[in-house]
């Protein structure tokens, strides 16, 4: 078999250690150079020959540096005769561009697929895009990892009595259902408007709230706004209190100041596919890097992704493992 | 300017002969060989040398069959130095493979996108993908109408007291809220969950629909299995009747006798992006051929298909107007 | 050495179920499923990941459907991270499209070729293109088997004395005098006219068939319309008798009575390329699944596809031998 | 309109200054540098920006040397931002290799074509390919002239009485049927063995010759053997006399010897598709530059090629144009 | 003609405006957004339908902000139907990134090509590539400018007598002997090593400066080390001062200190290829615009570039004519 | 792993051999057919299926001709299903037209390195390309190797005192500052205007010469003209005597007679990368099958090719290994 070589740029170079301390190898070094003109250029620095190539870089802030360092990885990667290679993209933030809702606008989630392949990737390992259809904007294959699972796992043990999942939004209520059955719970939506990029408005929530407390699921947070708006519409309702997990914890602006602080919210979870933000002891991160290795694990051996849960204990996560059966490809 | 030809498939003829009507226009004659081993041949009948060509087909049952007609056609077309080739699929039956939920499974959105630009496809026009994340799915430019306003137009005139939009599923519940405020009504929605293609359960709605007259929109009906299911869980809530408007009636399998006689439902409304069943007199179809012969003008004449409704009296259409501003690519 | 995965379409199971018993593997599970709206969607039910995959669907009536589910099984393949795909396709039927005979036609046999490599084949292994130019319209590597090894097989036994092999058409009749060498036969051929697909004319003939039996070699046989009208001319001359031999004995139509019950017709041989058709029991059926298979096993083993009939008993097949070489890629 | 310029290569600049000639434009000039390592540098001396560019050139001995001019000026003019170019190739030599006839070989016919695509080409104008699948081989419009017209025309005004058309290969013999019928001749062909490029044996005759004056058509003669061969067969039959019809003259190596002096033949006729033999006052040549200006006119202005003999005098030329209308694209 | 219309992202937008000045068209609207997560959008807000679309966008720090802009623009263009879109480029920052001088390290210059043409555009125009070469990165047609006549005309009018022309570098030294052609000036060049990118060595300098006065041509300064290395080796040979001319003046880090301050130096004089320093009056910038201008209004109008100073008054300008005759594509 | 399969086209047959022989491997037989027509047809003559395939061939006179073989057996490759085919191209002769010097010209260095690409070829190894930013022409994976090493051990044992390296253009210096440094030299350089492929000025030399013994490094030395003009300035300045080393030896033309009688050249050292000119036995030709050996078995097994001198003596090539290292892919 061919040997393995990880790398990783430097958006989030923690994320890429824990995967290598559970795959068992060393993080190869990589230079990433700034010429004085502000150009990047990527260098190697381990032989990529007829090697299994996997460049770990979550699209996080600055998110353009970061993209650019990417596909010069990549490119260099390409250059250098490596055998297969795989972009491990935690978090694909344009996944958000994905769709034409006004005139003219650019497709960011589709040209960032095609910009990938273009600089010679051949597979994308990627967890919890925002839209599930993002998934056929690549023209590679791309095996897509979900987090429900790792964030069920915490609620698991705890008081689930008189508790309701809610999705700040009708339009992605699919996945917050999921979660629900996995704790047995109900579910409620919120119906939002989205006004700016940063400022929604919720106007009303389908599903019974009142007097319950509220497990708000979200792919993504950044700012923070749509969750205190939707928080704003629970207490009318009268909510009392509310919990928040997400895969994706951006946390960006004044997002910490305003989750952390919020007298109704308990806890706040969320994964490491981004790194965390500072000056937030309290967050509860949950890490899925046994899940990343898990998968280049098995796309390394030719195992099958999809049934990465087998065989776990069946009183703990059988239902977990039927999710995953749907949501891997 | 080049000439504009426009050629049907033997899918909807009639939609294709409505739009050169509106246009103005001759339909060009073509001729589909079938060969004794089944093998398709396409034949265009007129010029197409440095034209603007338009071939109009919506993939209906035999979906296999028009899609062949239709690439088979592209191919001619580009053969016979067309320049530009635009395929108008009303109803793009395809866009509902646009996500991976299960393992190894075909990606059938995608698939026939690159097919179509394989067979040299310059641009496609269509109405109503399934989610508007498809677009993304081809590497062409894409015209994305809407039939929402045409929809909303049949309820206009009407006593809209009392009543209520409902969606049958909350993942879809965005185009029903939008469709809502055309008309002024509040939005309620089903929590969904599809058992298989043709079978569903709603376990619950969110909205308040009791005592209200419903409204229920979608993109597409089939088997009209959603509907039904829905109007059992409206039932239970005490909602008494109930009216239908989809964009896509394809009204398959016993749906015609489903929807026609069920005794909750007042009227079905449909466009023409299909051809309408036999044996139901009772189905309102609202053609959408003007709006698609209008696309084509301003596409042809190089210019917008956002501003696709400046100009009507704005008593009566403003807020389609913006909405068609936000739908349009 | 990666594993071999084998699936079969829906098309010829039988055929895929023979070449993997020659195989000595299991003929994985797929499903391909209808929505209600005629679209279909294929799951593979196997573990492709870096496997060499190998999906097996000669295009037979109905061929757009066969044609697509071929296609949807294909990005199904390459989605799961298939090492190899190659599209064993023993009766490819579009390359009858394999030229532009009228104005603006289609040329089926290059756009679907075209949409294979679309899709994401990476080999096409097939047997007795209708010419073998359509070799060319690939622009993955071809491994193109022929039957005429087989089919004379079939006649070596017995007494060839006073016969002639007769091409239906003088275009073709290059394979026809490779077959009659191998037979130590004479060759005779018509001179046949196409009026449409299923109307041809055979004005004369050339080469000495009076008083002899003819051995009538065809590619493919779909109404049987040649073969009849050849048969009048030959009965013309003084022919008293005929047998038919062809590799893809697809007999659509009225072929099978206009054959089985024809006054002058011995036997007819063909070879199982395409599913036999019922109510014939006298037809003769030659497998072709072992070559298939060996076919598959020098591919996936890294040897030559050309010399597969080394070592093959020289009293037996020399000829045979030779011209295999020359027919091989 | 936008402008037409025409280039030429250095393989036929007198065919390209008829072609001007016929169309009333100037021949553009260009330049072809060789440099001392003997790599060629193309120069176009016209402005080309948002032109239709043509570029003649045959691919005549040095093939290679005209064949890289032609490439390099196809990629001269796409960096130079042509409009559209098209490749006026009167003889595509590599034609010839169209098939995989044995293991391992190359398929010069499809690779010059990627080539030529991989240049910038935007459409071929062509005549007479040696098989009319090749015309399949190429991913963009190919406008495919026939010369069988010119040369009947050639025949028309003499005694036909006992004359019939041979055609020297069975595999062939389709065209020669269709010249037959302009003619009102019967028709024969050879059953041609090739033992290597230049090395054919012509076993048996097809159709009766004894007695008759010969009209032999090919569609390329190089060096003369297959003529040669067949006359021999011809001869043993009876046949006194033959005459030679050709489009793509090439005589090569020591067919002018072979031919002009051979007791057999009348007269030899061909066109100026490739540059004339010196040494052959006799050889009669007709010109094709007025069919190639007429399709090049009709291209520019996007008028139907298909139909280029419509309105002919119908007393002299009415099979021509049906001929004419199956066979351009 | 179709209409032209251009766009500017926001790395240089004064540049934009002062070529549509010339121009005589409006700069046409555009939005770039930036998302919560710090990914882009942009919005084109005019009609690109059938359009000829210009976007002008130097590749300035931040570089990367930058470069996703334009790619974003043109993929909106693109997907709005654009007929032709032209990178307006005119500063390539990434052209630096020209080679491979290490192992396994990316090639920048080729990726940001390939990543343009990705993304739909169809031509670039583009000034002073850090190397000639570079222009075959591109697979589109590029127009490539160069400002030596402009900066040439600067030092017409001053008194050049014992000047000479300094190359800060050996492999750049063409560039500036075509400069000192345009003057009448000898020329000497650095022979430089180059440590790290913001450290250079100059060891020698070939060339007699000794009591001249230098004019430093550099095609781009950045930090400003390389022309201070100069300066100290010009100093140790006697020069006793230097003027400095560059087409892309960065001045990045601490290089307005460095230059503006030193005391060989007697004026520094760049272009607005980019935009200029704050904090530095003296520095004179001749601007481009026209240049650009006189391109675009070429390429519109489907003149030729390379004549760009045809008619220039022979007594100023002839030298440089025909220097744009060789530099021009 | 795979086995390794080395073909040669006719090009320089000798050194292929002599890479086999370093490599331990046989040379695989192929056959390069020539037909009447002048077209060439490739065959290769042992299985390549699965395999790694090499094909030797640089391109030298008559470069066309070989160029086509190249391309014709890659395309034989590729049908034959080979895994890997590197095309090994030691003298890439197209790299010298790598700039658009004049308006319309072809770029043939981008033009061949695409067309190897469309004929199939998965990477190319190579040898002192004529700009190091010709690799960047290459949408595939390129090693890039250097003879200055092999061409610097020719003078270690010899006497250089009072030697200096000349390069005959300023814009090449580069190569000839390391190789200066490899011998610990001085270096000096001509200013070359070239006023035709062949005739060339140098107006003056920038570094001392004076008295000394200058070894002159070149990449190619076609005609010699370079050569000669630079000998004629040297001596101007009181050069005495001159060696000469290049790579890439065509001497074409009269450029042995020039050279081998010059009466200030000591001896001219060259490499093996292309045929050496006959009647020169004073020629001395240093072979590189080693270096493309080694790189060869450094493919094949997945090792690092820019690490090719690691371990070598270091009392002898130490600075060749640091060279080595900046140099290759």
């Amino acid at each position: 078999m061919r040997d393995i070589v990880v790398f990783s740029g430097s958006a989030h170079r923690a994320l890429a250690q824990r995967i290598c301390d559970a795959l068992g190898v060393d993080l190869s070094p990589a230079e990433i150079k700034r010429f004085s003109n502000d150009c990047l250029q990527a260098q190697l620095l381990a032989n990529c020959r007829q090697r299994d190539v996997y460049i770990v870089q979550p699209l996080v802030p600055p998110t353009q540096e970061h993209l650019m360092e990417l596909l010069l990885m990549i490119d260099a990667a390409r250059g250098a005769s490596a055998a297969q290679i795989t972009a491990v993209i935690p978090h694909y933030a344009y996944a958000r561009s994905d769709k034409k809702d006004a005139s003219r606008i650019s497709l960011g989630g589709r040209l960032v697929a095609d910009m990938l392949v273009a600089a010679g990737v051949d597979r994308v390992l990627t967890m919890t895009l925002h839209a599930p259809q993002v998934h056929g904007f690549f023209s590679v294959p791309v095996d897509h990892l979900t987090a429900i699972g790792v964030l069920a796992d915490h609620f698991r043990g705890t008081d689930l009595e008189n508790s309701v999942v809610v999705s700040p939004d009708l339009g992605n209520a699919k996945t917050a259902t999921q979660f629900a059955r996995l704790l047995g719970l109900p579910v409620a939506a919120g119906s939002k408007q989205r006004l700016a990029d940063d400022r929604v408005i919720i106007d009303s929530i389908v599903g019974d709230v009142t007097g319950k407390r509220a497990i708000i699921l979200d792919d993504e947070i950044a700012t923070g706004g749509s969750i205190v708006e939707l928080l704003d519409r629970l207490a009318d309702l009268g909510c009392p209190r509310a919990d928040v997990a997400c895969t994706h914890g951006l946390f960006a602006g004044k997002a910490v100041e305003r989750l952390r602080d919020h007298p109704m919210i308990g806890e706040v979870i969320t994964t490491d596919t981004v790194p965390a933000p500072g000056r937030w002891p309290e967050l509860k991160v949950r890490s899925v890097s046994q899940l990343f290795a898990e998968a280049i694990k098995r796309i390394h051996a030719g195992e099958s992704v999809s049934s990465l849960f087998d065989g776990v204990d069946p009183t703990h996560a059988p239902p977990q493992a039927s999710l995953f059966d749907k949501v891997h490809a």
